[in-house]
């Protein structure tokens, strides 16, 4: 293995032999093959692609450069949720207390927020008191008593991954679909799941937002689960808009726990609903779909979601008080309303504007490890397609001071696009737009 | 200037402004840009290419990296010329001294051996004696008085070109249109030169053997020059078959003095001639094509060019009697005959496995600064669409033991296919087959 020869095989369009690729990624790892030899290959994987034995070579190298979990103790089905990111996407936390009571196992490991997206480790961290950072030990504890457990992803589990994803943070090589589909589905085979289903979000807050690109790398995740013996399922959902009201992470937990409460946004509710039945079945795939369905409507109305995520919260050392009282959740001080200084329709409510409005007031990060304000964000309180009245609330701002306040203000009012009255909406997508299966990449 | 977003832009298509695309070779000169970062750039380069605007920005970093010399103390026109390397190819050996008694100046830098051809350096160094590290004071002063001086590149001509091309050395980025020409031109336009001219090889003993992509490079590398004011005409010759019969470091310089002689084979005299005559009217532009050519001949032929020869390997501490007396070359102990095993006609003379050849016998370097054995090599005496009797002589292999003359032969004959009595030879390239000039590429 000569690591310009195969930088120049890739470079001319050729597919690697698995011998050859895996040579060059172990050399790598090993510390032969040095960061510059790598970059330049991973350029050329970008441009030229990789075929799916390629990426099959890339996600094996990744996955076993680390550990993986054994679960096999537990007493039933393991499905995990991994979203590829949106702007007010709290879905995991309604969705894995919610999929618990329904007797499926939940070892979920998340992120933190990532570019202009809020993340679930963040929106945990909102309550006071809650660990994101146990031991595996107290994890697969807290697994088996309550039925879900959530923490971050440990250093242990594909640490190639870590390696090449840092590289390629800062070389310009993050968006390539096969190398984001193998980044990802290394770190989930690691968790030792019995199933899987990833959301794979679309639009302009997404980090691939054409429709095309989207299906692509849920089409390759799903056929990577499959070719591991993983079921995976992959939807891919709207992020045209931001997912319910709240963006920015206290807001987002305090919309999540009204959520499991039985209130909150219909399209937050829906979701959930829709993931929900698919862990459902993916843990239990004699079950109907019809049935998985009012299963999980059962478990959010009963309030059995709820009681799964108030010893959730207390297991992990947060106060289970906020399912009751929202307001301990931690908040900003400061709220600025933003009202309609003119009758009309909303045409758009564009959502990479907000999240990236959610770093600007001190909710989110520009470097690693950098601490964040979890109170500050908006909430806004329009859809696209509504008509609104002059002087109707459009939104609120939460920030730490005035001058926070007033840009966030601004940047609220140019995320709501208005139309004369009247006029139409653009057409919104449907909140889930495909459903991918292993059944249809095979 | 964020490295990443450059990268990115570079990857995307786009063409970086110059103001970008300098600070980002700034920054990498002065070690702010790390190596990973640089060679994700070159790959996205190789592939996406660079337009013009981008590889004058690419030739002026890499220029401005080191010193320029100032040749304006010679009281005539100075003139160099380059090829971009092919097998046998002698020219520079026997074209130099030719020009100088044309009463045009030849500063010549040329490079030691690289893949599959042999160096101009490895080439003067076969001569005993002789010194191709000479001060540049005592450059200028050979230059002054003996009319031309041959010596390698210094390490204070274009020093980010240097680091540039050993990375892409080893990252598959070598080969790449305007990363070639760019490289090339930065360090002819640091010689002080009044004219260039480009000897750009084509075929299969070529770097780049496609017609296509060899008059691309001509025609970017004669725009770089017209674009910085410096004269330069570019010609593709032939390299689909060796150039003259000699093929080795001793051997060649050998058959370089036979032309200079007036000996020595048509196609090395020939393109010798060309050579010269374009020289000369880069430096007398007044002169016309036909009276160039004729003065070239005269020069050749009375024995000047040979006289020059003579003051220039004396100046540089070589024995001047090779000039007379080859057998003074280094030469290697063990020869073997090949001979045709039955008639027939020489369809092709295949240039590259000769070149590898070459180095199979101890007469190339596979990594850098390996000393070499300047008397191996070939002469192949047999040209495509000759008729040869069973018996006849096809060449000569030189080796320093009767090991490497077995492999050579091997080699040698593989080289020379032949075709039945009567078929035809393919066409052979002609020798010069495209001119480039300032006037073409504007």
């Amino acid at each position: 293995m000569i690591p310009a020869r195969v930088i120049e095989r890739k470079r001319d369009g050729h597919a690697l032999e698995a011998p050859v690729l895996a040579g060059f990624l172990e050399g790598y790892f090993r510390g032969e093959v040095p960061d510059y030899q790598m970059s330049a290959f991973l350029m050329a994987a970008y441009l030229r692609g990789l075929d799916d034995g390629e990426t099959e070579v890339l996600v094996r190298c990744m996955l076993e450069s680390g550990r993986t979990l054994d679960l096999s103790y537990l007493p039933g089905p393991r499905v995990d949720k991994h979203s590829t990111g949106g702007v007010g996407d709290k879905v995991s936390l309604v969705l894995a207390p919610l999929v618990a009571a329904l007797d499926v196992f939940v070892p979920m490991m998340s992120g933190r927020g990532l570019g202009h997206t809020t993340g679930t480790l963040d929106k945990l961290e909102a309550i006071p008191g809650f660990q994101t950072d146990v031991s595996l030990a107290r994890f697969k504890e807290i697994l088996k008593s309550v039925g879900c457990a959530m923490i971050g992803q440990t250093a242990e589990i594909a640490p190639l991954d870590k390696r090449l994803y840092a590289l390629r943070d800062v070389t310009g090589t993050v968006s390539a679909i096969p190398l984001i589909a193998a980044s990802i589905m290394s770190k989930k085979l690691a968790e030792g799941l019995t199933g899987l289903l990833l959301d794979v979000k679309v639009g302009g807050g997404a980090f691939i937002p054409e429709e095309e690109r989207a299906s692509e790398l849920a089409r390759k995740m799903v056929a990577i689960g499959a070719a591991r013996g993983l079921p995976t399922v992959a939807l891919l959902t709207a992020m045209d808009r931001p997912l319910g009201h709240a963006i920015g992470n206290g807001l987002e937990t305090a919309e999540a726990v009204r959520c499991l409460r039985g209130e909150g946004p219909a399209d937050l509710r829906e979701l959930v609903l829709v993931e929900a039945a698919e862990m459902l079945r993916l843990g239990y795939p004699d079950v109907p779909a019809a049935e998985a369905r009012s299963r999980a409507e059962a478990a959010l109305d009963s309030g059995a979601a709820l009681e799964r995520f108030v010893r959730l919260v207390e297991a992990q050392g947060g106060e289970p008080r906020v399912a009751d009282e929202p307001d301990l959740l931690k908040t900003a001080p400061v709220r600025a309303d933003v009202s309609a200084e003119r009758a009309g329709i909303v045409l758009e409510v564009a959502p990479r504007g907000l999240g990236e409005g959610v770093i600007a007031l001190g909710g989110g990060r520009t470097m690693m490890h950098q601490p964040i304000d979890h109170g500050v964000g908006f909430e806004v309180l329009v859809v696209p397609g509504q008509e609104v009245a002059d002087g109707d609330l459009l939104g609120v701002v939460h920030a730490k001071d005035e001058n926070g306040a007033r840009v966030g203000v601004e940047t609220l009012r140019e995320a709501v696009r208005f139309g004369e009255p009247g006029e139409r909406a653009r057409d919104v997508r449907p909140l889930v737009s495909l459903r991918v299966s292993p059944d249809d990449a095979s």
